[in-house]
């Protein structure tokens, strides 16, 4: 391949030795190569200002973050063949991992493979492209994923706000073979049905199962409440593993539809019941109503987005957490989990000391999980850690 | 009890609303009530400057920590029955927890029991008093933990550096009942004996408990090296778990021999050998005759003890660190823990990121976990958190 060159700010490179893989706008010495002589997602040598080759990366002429590193060798640039190689490379961290083929399979950066994220289900593969230089990409990542995997079916879940950054349309479609709109999985040992045409992002969340392996073994016999439940992945699971009634609470009919199924497949219908509506109005119902739970889940979607919604995001996991401290019996365990990369995790055991101190309670932090290990994290780009869950023992002082 | 009072500065009782334990001695209104006027392990009501009671707390006059909040209630010193009640909620944890008998019982500052730390081996129980206010309660210690457990025997092991800084004598003593040398645990799956009387602090660190569950999932037929091993806990408990070969480098040749007997115990000492020596050399003598691993546990002693020494000490972590990553094979995975409280978790792994990037390979932190559930952190004092361990993949770039 015969590529142009991007040339960069003295110092510029600084950060991509260290590791990092992203290249933002004001770094490219435009004198040198403008930007707008480039095409959304293609290919170029990326050059310090001394003209020392970096590496390649796929550049967007039109976005903040302009280049993203697909190699560090001028000699391999994306193709079919270096996507096979990486794929190979992410399948063998998961099967090491897991038992069963049920698994983020690529995590974008951390994968090195910005812009691109699968999950496995089974023989089923549920596909997300952020960038245009991936989307470039389109044909032969199907092609290399057919090529590693032999799947009965890929689903490209082109949908969310990053796409639009990009300037690319949103879609879903099965790219490849007939997928069901819902697939099943397994996740600790208990089976789901995810909505993966129809629900959030690719259907499923599999980044928090360490902590709800963790949850698992202390759920026998517990009264569960699952506040921002999805189809069940803390909830089914938990009363799966034991626990004696398990509440549900969820703003999407769809989702606890799911909840239903996913407890029925596991026989646990009689123990889970569900409750639809908004997170605070529901919290303020059963606080009303006097209910109390031996563990209450609170996992919300990400309340801070971008930097500038962090105050008011952190109000409300304030809020959310010490309705959900109200919520506990004397000694009951809270499990709160945050997916805002922007929330700090001593934010977050900040937020939550200050929730328990306010309504006179104690706290113990005995545990805390981070995102699985088929998200694994880039060390150069903190913005690949994202997940929290923490555990606390909620006691009255 | 007719308890004196403390009085503090204005302001300073501030950090202990906010749920800490500890005041410091300039935070004493000493115009007040000299600090002078108290005895070494003296209990007393705390003041604010205007004369609001804050809780008890247990004083000494000697030391830069001069108070540590015992109660929040003035109406509950420190006695026999507190102790009965905070051991017992210590307890509950743990039996919520474990299904074995063996774990940190208490967990000082975190169980609401400053200065109190007590390990279990199922009968057993090994006890660490750091200050003076808990030494003056030693009787009523021993009385308490009879009463809850009905323990076989309780050993005090009242030595390190700690001790002196209140001016505590070091000893060694079966305070209660008769104490063998040497106490059986069990740790996930794994049987062990601990060299309670001649072994590092309480003879056993239950603290790297859920670091090793993970690894003991990932070692079948894998050649793993465990770098200041102690008496195996890593090292034994990967054999155990079906590592093909393990090799227990440490500097103390008694803890080797307990290596050995622990490998024994577990009918796997015919997979592992130990090299007895100072970790550096040993890594550069294992380099030299061109030895792999594909999994190295580098768990050393706190490099970094007191804030002086992070300089040096993050020094140390970056070697050895980086001698590990030598070490493996490619796609080798580095089990990288720290007990140093003041390495920051992001400054660990920025040491790592370094490290493979010094020697051209990348990494994947691919799992990240903390101390046990039974050594749980108290959220308003950051100092009850101090364990980490990082799971690195290693890949040749």
């Amino acid at each position: 391949m015969n590529l142009t060159t991007l040339s960069l700010k003295k110092n510029a490179e600084r950060r991509l030795k260290a590791g990092h893989l992203w290249i933002y706008s004001n770094e490219v010495d435009t004198s040198k190569t403008p930007l707008s002589g480039f095409e959304a997602g293609q290919q170029a040598v990326v050059e310090t200002a001394s003209g020392k080759a970096v590496g390649i990366a796929y550049i967007n002429p039109n976005t903040l973050i302009c280049g993203r590193l697909v190699s560090r060798n001028t000699k391999h640039a994306l193709t079919q063949s270096l996507l096979v190689h990486r794929i190979k490379i992410a399948l063998s961290l998961r099967e090491r991992l897991y038992d069963q083929p049920c698994y983020r399979l690529c995590y974008g950066d951390s994968d090195n493979l910005p812009g691109l994220v699968i999950d496995r289900f089974h023989d089923y593969l549920v596909v997300q492209i952020g960038t245009a230089g991936m989307e470039a990409m389109r044909e032969d990542i199907i092609a290399a994923l057919v090529k590693v995997l032999k799947p009965a079916g890929i689903l490209f879940r082109n949908t969310g706000g990053v796409r639009s950054l990009e300037n690319l349309p949103e879609y879903i479609e099965a790219v490849y073979g007939e997928v069901p709109d819902e697939l099943p999985l397994i996740e600790n040992g208990t089976n789901f049905l995810a909505p993966v045409r129809d629900g959030q992002k690719t259907g499923w969340f599999y980044d928090h199962r360490p902590a709800r392996a963790f949850l698992n073994g202390m759920v026998k016999g517990q009264r569960v409440l699952d506040v921002f439940s999805y189809v069940g992945g803390w909830g089914v699971q938990a009363a799966n593993h034991g626990a004696s009634e398990v509440f549900c609470v969820d703003s999407s009919a769809l989702a606890l539809d799911y909840v239903h199924k996913n407890a029925e497949l596991n026989g646990v219908a009689d123990k889970v019941a569900t409750l639809e509506g908004d997170a605070f109005s529901a919290l303020k119902e059963l606080h009303t109503a006097q209910e109390k739970f031996d563990v209450v889940v609170m996992d919300p979607p990400a309340f801070i987005k971008r930097k500038k919604d962090i105050k008011n995001g952190e109000q409300a996991y304030r809020r959310v957490n010490e309705m959900a401290m109200r919520l506990l019996k004397n000694d009951g365990i809270l499990v709160s989990g945050s997916c805002s990369m922007h929330l700090q995790r001593d934010n977050l055991l900040d937020i939550l000391r200050a929730s328990a101190r306010h309504i006179d309670r104690e706290m113990q932090l005995f545990a805390e999980c981070h995102q699985g290990a088929d998200h694994p994290i880039h060390p150069s780009i903190p913005e690949t850690a994202y997940i929290k869950a923490m555990f606390g023992r909620i006691l009255r002082v």
